[in-house]
């Protein structure tokens, strides 16, 4: 029986395919820092428990197909706090992030046409414009030239008839790149002069470091029917485990063809429509303090990787990730050493191999992205952790 | 900008697309009997919301993207019960059963491929083939043949070298057919000997009436590689809201690749899996009691459409769904005209057009499918509704 040439080109996510390998060690007994995925050790606010347990309704019934009416309201309600102004039905709710960005793929793409991204990206847009039979171009960047795709020249340089939209995820994931104003202009012009949608993935807005102020995309007036904005609650409000995430957008006819596949899949889970709608609602100050600790996070981090010979990183200006070069020929077989034959007082450490986050061929295959989402002294250790894997490694 | 021709060709779903209408009769102080959706007004069991309410992480992290362990336990617990043993490893928790057809049909289908089902079907996988390139073949029925398509020549008739898969939803939605071993056994050779997967949609599994007993495909050892279980908590455990399904399979190669999107998509809503855990978990007898009171559903809405002039319908033999072909030309405008014109004892009724369950064009233009979800009284008076708005609107 046959397997679709589609499912056949994915991959395993190169961010959870080797949690096998940490399971093993983890019941082998040893301690296994996880840097790997995006989960933040944060406590997710009371808000959303206490929604979830004063829901009283007796019967858990589907919700709305485009999103629970308070949640809408409440997302609406803090849109219009960053300065942006959303009619209802310019916003949709979706399991998670990742289901935005596979109804977006879903719903621009043709077979062969061509989704414009900077390298290295978050590997599960790769998954999602190829589900939708698109291919994913990188614009190549590294951390010497700080992971700079904001160039005419390397944007319109592969824009080709095939090319459907401009994907951008800022504050980056997993470089941490933070676009000035003019940065994101320049963008916005090229994407109104191709006539491409500019999918704004910002669901990291908030953590953007050094006192630096991030604009959101929506901002731009002129491109209010190409600009596409996804966000979560997942990162924001560390309730990953929700999977609650929106599209907002002013283009009604894309929304209105995206409803069809709201409607196919019925609703969003219920309660986690309520609970996130408290989310919504807090005081933006929660974020003040959230920012300090993943800046703090972040410095602690930085400091760390300096004490490792040989590595090559970016410093990252918001998000809470940070792409590697490590000195070591393979980032997944030094990954898999480490998980089963290495530790160091007692622990080992688990990051994601970053060659899935790239399009060039034979590029990325020594980096990795280590997400700093664990608290200042974990952190610290796991990264000690990678350094002393290293040596060993490099010394077998 | 374009759209793709994929979103073009999906049509918004015949069972939502009409809320709006029912949302401006309801502000206008009518009644609306919703029989439109599978909505039962059947509590939700307390089990549910006590697991999620004793939920005490303080973080709501990410699920495992196969589904979180309790759940998969006590799903393979529910099916062991059924007399099915799957490893865990056979086993996927999906966003309902919806995502469960989606990944399905991602997974199998090249674009122009063929997916086989009888008609009426449940609208929503005509969607899901289109969204991964394939198209819907019918195998047509009607009521007056017993809704049968399990005969050979019927379903070989249909079979292509373009054929991937038989789509079964059994009980059936939205035509109440129940399958005998006999017939199974049938379709079960088919699929073999044409080397296809069988999905085999068991949602309803429990609500089977007039004391009849349904086996499941999943124990037809013969055919392990090509059956596919789907299944959610939606209707059996009337928690619609809480979006968990699931696939079972001992197709190792498929299950692989599934987990692929399975990554892809993260995972499933961490609470819900809790609560569902909780439902799985729940004794058996939970369903005598619920059949019952769907069995007596069945009989008071059979027994109301008797009073009917000029309808057709087959009485179904299980799930809760009636397809009634109406005295009307065209059963949209017959709705809309229900829903902003008519009311009879100060309300309408709401119900969805069948003519998107069909895949022969032109076919079901005047039929419905009716949920029979609300309580006897309720649903004796909406299908009364029903009764006078057909005279009234042919008396026009």
């Amino acid at each position: 029986m046959q397997l679709s040439d589609k499912i056949q080109a994915m991959q395993l996510s190169p961010i959870r395919k080797f949690v096998p390998y940490a399971d093993a060690a983890a019941e082998a007994g040893k301690k296994v820092y996880k840097l790997n995925l995006g989960q933040p050790d944060i406590k997710t606010p009371k808000a959303f428990f206490d929604a979830v347990k004063n829901f009283d309704q007796e019967v858990l019934a589907y919700a709305n197909s485009q999103g629970e009416k308070q949640l809408l309201v409440a997302l609406q309600g803090y849109y219009k706090r960053i300065g942006l102004d959303f009619d209802l039905a310019d916003l949709l709710i979706t399991n998670g992030g990742s289901e935005a960005i596979n109804m977006l793929m879903t719903a621009i793409l043709n077979p062969g046409d061509e989704v414009i991204m900077a390298e290295p990206f978050y590997t599960n847009y790769k998954s999602f414009v190829g589900q939708a039979g698109g291919e994913l171009v990188a614009i190549p960047t590294t951390a010497e030239d700080g992971y700079q795709y904001a160039v005419k020249e390397k944007i319109e340089g592969v824009i080709t008839d095939k090319t459907r939209a401009i994907a951008i995820i800022n504050p980056g994931n997993p470089t941490g790149k933070v676009l000035t104003r003019d940065e994101m202009k320049l963008i916005v012009d090229i994407a109104i002069k191709h006539d491409l949608y500019l999918i704004c993935d910002e669901v990291y807005r908030e953590f953007v470091y050094d006192g630096k102020k991030m604009d959101t995309f929506g901002s731009f007036k002129e491109a209010e029917q190409n600009v596409i904005i996804v966000d979560s609650v997942s990162k924001r409000f560390s309730a990953c485990g929700a999977r609650i995430g929106s599209i907002a957008s002013k283009n009604k006819e894309l929304m209105q063809n995206l409803m069809k596949l709201c409607q196919a899949r019925l609703c969003c889970p219920t309660l986690d429509q309520v609970g996130a709608a408290a989310l919504y609602e807090l005081d933006p100050d929660y974020f003040t303090e959230i920012k300090a600790e993943y800046e703090h996070r972040r410095n602690v981090a930085v400091e760390a990787l300096k004490t490792i010979d040989g590595i090559k990183y970016g410093v990252p200006e918001g998000a809470f990730y940070i792409t590697c070069q490590l000195p070591v020929d393979n980032a997944e077989d030094f990954l898999v050493w480490m998980l089963t034959e290495f530790e160091y007082n007692g622990a080992t450490c688990m990051f994601a191999p970053a060659g899935g986050f790239y399009g060039t061929k034979g590029v990325g295959q020594s980096d990795i992205r280590i997400a700093y989402v664990l608290n200042a002294d974990d952190l610290k250790a796991a990264i000690e952790c990678v350094r002393e894997g290293i040596k060993a490694y490099n010394a077998r």
